[in-house]
């Protein structure tokens, strides 16, 4: 039967084995080799503006603790009492009274910076140096206005990855927009489900009928083929993606008249989704839980002058795609339910696949497997 | 200590050591050997009615969607599309319409035979032949008016397993009857507990304090006594097993005077429990889910005349069964409970637990294990 | 660096390597050498009066049955059927009618010392003898009012371990004080970290702000620092640990000058804290539920002549130990989470944690393990 596999390793032109989606021995080489290996989206530079501001995140399971240190620079440490193990903080986000971080249990006490100021009482402990024991720190860069980090021991350069791509991306000035909404999504299927899912327009028929009208779903292209970033433009039939068709805001001051009658759909390895239109900007940012559950932070980002202009409303464009969302999210969960399937065989991409099948190729690469042929 | 084993293979004429009952590897084997090599019970024929109708099933695990197709055969399908294996039917039950079984995800589309019909776009892929690309299918017989499916590559005939209790059960006229009531059980328990209770009434004096007036505990007899179906009659004091006694419609036409005046207990592995009565039938269905949990849905089957009659009423039937049946269901989920420990010792059969031991030996064959001696 | 470990044995002077606390092989370790093989404690001999009072807990895993026999002796069996394995007791606690544990699936019934008195029809089986099926027994034993049990084949006798402490405890009258009140809390944290918390007064600062003044932190000390039982006297700065200060009963008449001033905090291996006060003592028994899960009964217990004199009012001792608990349940379960972490390493012990040290030193030594220098 011509393309048909039973083979465990993926085939070029097959859609990938279904125990790439399910198996735990997958999840935990993919929490390795890209989640603790690659710049890893935690959240945005605005959530955090004064020395000491912070955020906790979990990322491939670790409790992280993002900060602030006196410089203003960001941190981002394990959220782990050195002297117990003790978790530092408990509140999702806060400011740390005068810069320090205080363990509950027994005052450790940090600065932003991670150094250990004070541990009461171990003075009388002759081979113990304070200089020793700082909290265990994670690389962490800004770009574009994200905040990402990393936690392998030595993380690769981010510029490398990202130069790239950031002239692509310069005239949304994605550093300076502001987050109107957020919202969070839990979703019962593996995350390369949705990384496949929005890279394809194939499907936008069948599951979003209002979305056509507003975008011919032929006109999908691509202008990163390759890599880490993958994706491209789609034609707009009106101002932006909103089932009215209007725009939520003014356009976007520095984009061409090209970009002004687009909206663009970047993937963008290992866990942001990101689409750019003419007035605003969505972000999606993934945190995998495990092989078959996925949370997925929605956020609508505005230019500042937008969110503070009388009047500002990103109701249109929040229904739009939350809507969206929705829809996606459901067949993302119904296709996660039967690749679990024991009859489930790697089935034939489309010719307008060719984004999935790209992406599916760059994460085999970066697990260290390759397609048969 | 005599008859008493520490071992962990089953010795004969002891209950079975606990790891038959809780073990994740003793069920998966039951699910290759037991569950999706036999055939196995998913329904009433009467489910379906028109070309197009369908019912979903879970069988050891897997979706399956149940249909006829135009020349109202019974079908049976894995519930996942050749495509991206996404799964194709959400509902529980319902009719595609025009035949058609669409996918949710890309609108690929298969005819109720398995086809695949329609796969946009596909064309402009050169090495895509949709012939080869039709549904997984499942074996699919109807036997009694149950419809039975079997999983494996190349299922047995299912003659050769029923036509030997074809006659036994023919005055029942099973294949007409129709459903008058269906209640669903989800049971904290191994479901071979619930055939060996079933297979017993030593137990029904203390269960089931009630029966004993209504059909003598001593009068039990067993007239299948070897191979994949066991049991036999038990006298009636009154018409039938309600708490009153009386019928609930008037006795089906076939039966001899000896049959109007017993009620029939069988056991059909893998998964249907079967109660002939004078007037109605009861079959229960399991739905092992795990060595812990097994799911099951009771049936009260009554002739069509009945059920069309005025005034007809199945609530003294239902009552007696529905009440009965939760007595068991404690019963076995205390005994999994018990079975679980790590004191738990293979006990003793008691000489008029003839059946479940013989249930036993057929599992065990089964599984190709054996008992010691 | 230093005094850093990134072993995974344990080192000597730091805490314990992450696996200890939430591995499921050194919990399977640990049930097998500690709460199976040592004297375990499950209750208080006050909740048995009569031949025939019974009352279930689960021990390691297992249900079992705690009685009094006719001769008012405790004793314990694993509650499990000998015939087919049911769980024989269903309620928490009751009383057994006529002394006869009833099997409520076929009505084999046994008395309170465990031997099978009746076995319906099993007469019919020539190889079966009665006197072969007692119930499984399990070692029980009463000490200071408290019921232990231990499941090993071969117990080593109490007396060896119990002795040398008990005329410590002796002006206490443990035997003969009663529960006045009993509150059980479920706890997300390894019961290891429970005993460490109970073993040190660094933490009474951050975690316990009223504690101070109620009793000098600095004021700890040791009298039993090796062995399965540790702990030792602070001062009270007032009558009692109160929010006021205040007793809540007359002193324990036998106490002398000494003990009339001191609060005592003592950690019984494998399960118990217990804390003697001038006026009333408090017990907490630990049920580990598996690594990540911690089941704790704290009773607060009295004279009897205190209980039973007008206008007692335990109020405040229960108040004050209530909300003390819960402070530390919650730095034990924050302290799960943090050695969780992959990024959690072995730290520093401070000079006034010498009794968590010590006790790891004993769990080590009972598992078979050793630190590492």
């Amino acid at each position: 039967m011509g393309l048909q596999s039973i083979s465990k390793h993926p085939v070029e032109g097959l859609t990938l084995p279904g125990h790439y989606y399910t198996s735990d021995e997958v999840f935990a080489l993919e929490n390795e080799r890209l989640f603790r290996h690659l710049w890893y989206f935690v959240g945005r530079g605005e959530q955090l503006r004064e020395p000491g501001d912070y955020f906790v995140e979990k990322v491939a399971g670790e409790n992280l603790i993002i900060t602030l240190d006196e410089q203003l620079r960001p941190r981002a440490f394990y959220n782990v009492c050195r002297h117990r193990g003790t978790r530092l903080v408990g509140e999702k986000e806060g400011c740390f009274e005068r810069g320090r971080i205080v363990c509950p249990y027994h005052c450790w006490t940090y600065a932003c910076d991670g150094e250990l100021l004070a541990a009461p009482q171990m003075d009388d402990r002759p081979d113990f140096r304070k200089e020793e024991w700082p909290l265990h720190e994670v690389g962490i860069e800004a770009w574009a206005g994200f905040l990402l980090v990393n936690l392998a021991d030595h993380p690769c350069p981010i510029r490398e990855a990202f130069d790239r791509v950031w002239e692509k991306f310069r005239p949304w000035r994605l550093g300076e927009l502001r987050v109107a909404h957020r919202k969070t999504y839990e979703l019962e299927t593996n995350w390369k489900l949705t990384f496949e899912n929005f890279s394809e327009c194939y499907h936008c028929g069948p599951v979003h009928p209002g979305l056509s009208k507003l975008s011919p779903l032929r006109s999908a292209s691509n202008d990163l083929t390759e890599g880490l970033f993958l994706g491209g433009p789609m034609d707009l039939a009106f101002q932006s993606m909103t089932f009215s068709g209007r725009a939520c805001a003014a356009t976007i001051r520095d984009l061409n008249e090209d970009q002004r009658r687009k909206v663009y759909y970047y993937t963008l390895m290992p866990n942001l989704l990101l689409a750019p239109h003419p007035d605003f900007v969505v972000c999606w940012r993934l945190d995998p839980q495990s092989a078959n559950r996925t949370r997925i932070v929605c956020e609508w980002l505005f230019e500042p002058e937008a969110v503070e202009s009388p009047g500002f409303d990103p109701a249109e464009a929040i229904e739009f795609w939350d809507v969206t969302n929705r829809q996606d999210w459901e067949v993302c969960e119904q296709t996660f339910d039967g690749v679990s399937s024991d009859a489930y065989r790697p089935g034939p991409w489309s010719p307008t696949e060719t984004m999935p099948r790209m992406f599916d190729r760059e994460v085999l690469k970066l697990l260290g497997h390759a397609h048969l042929r």
